[in-house]
């Protein structure tokens, strides 16, 4: 479909950011992470399960917060990450408290919605305030939404043994394999032209951010269809929500994270 | 009722691997993440929930693999610790791709009783490992059964007020302040004899895990109101499981963990 295309056309304003890198892109990130978990929670409505969003903002806030002193490094990693995956959890049980008004669910779906929304977000704000290498914050985008586009043609072009017809009927075999091809060679340009020392790593990112960005995309896929919706939001008329639009980069930004951190670094 | 003091003094020989710390105190805590979590999976069962025993062993080897490496300093927490936790979760989340066969419960379950047994025991394991103030380890015991053994006499003598009749009928306002008075004594008294520099921090040690016990032991009624079981598990016969036993320590052993390395160390 050109939907595919032109929502990806009207989506390049949001790049824009990716540009400044640094604070501005931690500060779009922060942003994306509320609107997203909102998107989450509220497809859970029809489910009749309420997340508390309060909690989630607040889990949110405290991880953004953290970042910034983690990554100019005035304090260590080691106890404070852990600390607030600890009160973010207990934070969740609480919410329980309430024993007669509220489910298992309301709480479980919050935890889920910080770690899968929020947390996965944080890695792309954390990967653009990397000195060195946060430049590489545009392949976490190049391979999700390369990925998403080559797979798209090479399925309407090659298109014949089925993925996954149970989640996606719409996928092949065959637009997947153009999705990986297609997301290495850009990749791998965005390197040639950029950082021409690490082309090679850019087109191994490229090939692993491709098939966890397809992952990312069939997790949004299962979520959706087990909530009931078609699209996250109408954030972009006749295009979704933001979730829509980053189902893939969620997954993305942490495996381009954890390459330049242990690999690169 | 004299169970409550019986069953202590059964579980004492389990708290002789405590005297070891290190090592043996990092595979006995292992071993009691591996059955809590599975006692803690099978009371979802009558919930018709199935979540993954598989990817939650699966993912507290790894987090008890990374420990290692972690305290003796070979490796750096910062992406290695948040790395497991993106694992954990992509691993959560890929357990859904079976659409029709699984729910989203028992995703978020499986990820549930990760972060809230198999990762929050791990404190007690990492606190043992500090060559420093692993002793305070005990801390994490002390206020907890202290907690519970204080409180329980204190609301049998003087209860009055009821605590949170809705969650747990027979805890009150007294016995919560006998619990923690308690806890904050023993926690001291322990200082005294074993950590005289550091007594007075022992007693807010004891101040700080006493409240959170509370909140671990009510968790853990509420876990188990919402399966409908009156015990995780029949471990020591008459006693329930793993999971009964150590609900407390769950929450004041992250405690403890929390305060020696952000305050002490």
């Amino acid at each position: 479909m050109k939907t595919r295309i032109i929502s990806g056309l009207i989506m390049a304003p949001l790049l824009v950011i990716l540009v400044f890198k640094g604070y501005v892109l931690y500060a779009g990130c922060f942003v994306i992470s509320l609107m997203g978990m909102y998107e989450f929670y509220r497809g859970f409505r029809e489910l009749e399960i309420k997340p508390s969003y309060p909690i989630a903002v607040g889990s949110v806030i405290c991880l953004y917060g953290l970042g910034i002193p983690l990554c100019t490094g005035i304090i260590e990693a080691s106890p404070w990450i852990t600390l607030w995956m600890f009160a973010t959890v207990i934070a969740c049980l609480l919410y329980l408290f309430k024993i007669n008004e509220r489910k298992l669910d309301d709480a479980m779906v919050t935890l889920t919605g910080i770690f899968y929304v929020g947390f996965f977000c944080f890695h792309m704000g954390m990967l653009g305030m990397n000195e060195k290498f946060g430049i590489l914050v545009w392949l976490a985008v190049i391979t999700a939404f390369g990925t998403d586009i080559c797979a798209y043609f090479a399925g309407v072009t090659m298109g014949k043994h089925k993925l996954c017809p149970v989640i996606s009927p719409k996928k092949t075999w065959e637009g997947a394999a153009g999705g990986v091809i297609g997301a290495m060679i850009l990749s791998g340009l965005f390197g040639y032209f950029f950082e021409g020392e690490i082309m090679v790593h850019c087109m191994i990112i490229g090939f692993l951010g491709s098939i966890i960005s397809m992952f990312g995309d069939l997790t949004a896929s299962i979520f959706k269809r087990k909530m009931g919706i078609k699209d996250y939001g109408n954030l972009i008329p006749g295009h979704g929500g933001i979730l829509d639009r980053f189902d893939s980069v969620l997954f993305t930004a942490p495996v381009v994270y954890y390459y330049v951190e242990l690999i690169l670094m």
